[in-house]
């Protein structure tokens, strides 16, 4: 079976099913579905009695839904179909919306390779302040957060973002402007989230590194400004940063 | 452009860019390649004479090959592209070779899914060992590394493993003796190496679990008889389990 065909997709309300009070991996579709203006419903921010809350995401992760069981949310539902596993949830939309990626199947690898590496860090910056384990709260790992972050924001950070800001500069076909092909992309909206979670979790070590990415920059706030996403970040459906979701701010972790 | 013909594959040699010394994310690559019988060079693996050794990762590393940077290997490299992040190359790899998946986008996506929810697996094994950093060794973070390894066999080994097996369990349409579809896939490879993997570095763990995962244990017999990995498990281009890979056999960790 090959892609489903835009119009699918066009007349499809999606369900979401994620954690309710934090962004999480979840913003990740989030914004992939706010850019292309697909009706969704955030299922777990319902109440249980209208078929939402965390029970309704128990039910998907046991295979409700079709398309077998899932190991962790965020998991999109799609009529007869559910998917979890975020990189993958943002391929198999790109191929419903080709405003997310234009469909051409050396993109998609690509768009995929670096949309994974991104998950890389985003697990990175979780596990800078639970190094131990999420099972545990970060009081209890407080002292081997202070070293693993130390780690992270002295040698990973400079290297994830360099990698980045040279993706950017190579992709000469784009203007510099994308990290994939010739324009925008669903990985072009990660990319924004994960450096808006880290400027909020790392505010002063961001700031110290600023100078090193000038076109992620660029690019963040060129998604910031596009008229769907800007208007999701100013509504209600936007989700705020907290100190429970992957990037939390505990100033002793950034010096 | 569509999914290259088988025909091309067929013709072609890959170059595989990984570490020389250990298994690592590169052993899920080598395993699907020797699965279909693809001709490879492990380049690193040879002389740097003979254009081999870790400057050659380097170099692929920066672009060399077509297809962008990379952040990190494995690294595939097939004529004039390169390919990165395990479960994108694997992805890849069965676009091009339909014995490693059959050609659907339903499968495709669903083995993609489950495919890096073992990445996840593997990610959290190797952490196991590391809580704190790659860029310490093993006896400098010991203390953590026994906290988080505690964590790991008791929480979330047994969850991991009751998922895979309850995937096998509900996929009657392999007769439960797959993860995708009807039959075999790349997935099945993958899995295989977790299991062996976690057998070498935690056998006591591992031998209080295998009750509850008789069809994983099925699973990852079949796979080892297969005549093409089963040759290639006896040869010198297997790179044998250690303690400087993922999966590392440390007594103190395996109580």
């Amino acid at each position: 079976m090959l892609r489903r065909r835009m119009s699918d997709a066009e007349t499809e309300t999606y369900q979401l099913y994620y954690w309710p009070n934090i962004q999480g991996r979840g913003e990740l579709v989030r914004l992939a579905l706010e850019d292309v203006g697909a009706p969704y419903v955030d299922v777990a921010r319902m109440t249980t009695e209208r078929g939402g809350g965390v029970e309704a995401i128990l039910r998907v992760l046991e295979g409700e839904g079709g398309g077998g069981r899932h190991f962790a949310p965020p998991i999109l539902r799609a009529s007869d179909i559910t998917v979890s596993q975020t990189a993958c949830i943002l391929d198999f939309l790109a191929g419903r919306h080709p405003e997310l990626l234009p469909p051409d199947e050396l993109a998609r690898t690509r768009a995929l390779q670096l949309e994974l590496t991104l998950g890389d860090l985003i697990a990175e910056a979780h596990d800078a302040h639970h190094p131990i384990g999420n099972l545990l709260y970060y009081e209890d790992q407080k002292e081997e957060a202070a070293k693993r972050s130390a780690i992270f924001l002295r040698e990973r950070i400079p290297k994830f973002f360099s990698f980045f800001e040279s993706v950017v500069k190579e992709n000469k076909a784009s203007k510099r402007e994308h990290l994939v092909g010739s324009g925008f992309s669903y990985v072009d909206l990660s990319l924004f989230h994960v450096l808006s979670g880290l400027a909020y979790a790392f505010p002063n070590r961001f700031d110290q590194v600023r100078k090193d990415i000038p076109l992620l920059l660029a690019l963040r706030d060129r998604v910031a400004s596009r008229p769907r996403v800007s208007a999701y970040l100013g509504s209600t459906r936007r989700v705020p940063f907290s100190s429970h979701g992957i990037f939390r701010h505990y100033p002793e972790l950034d010096p």
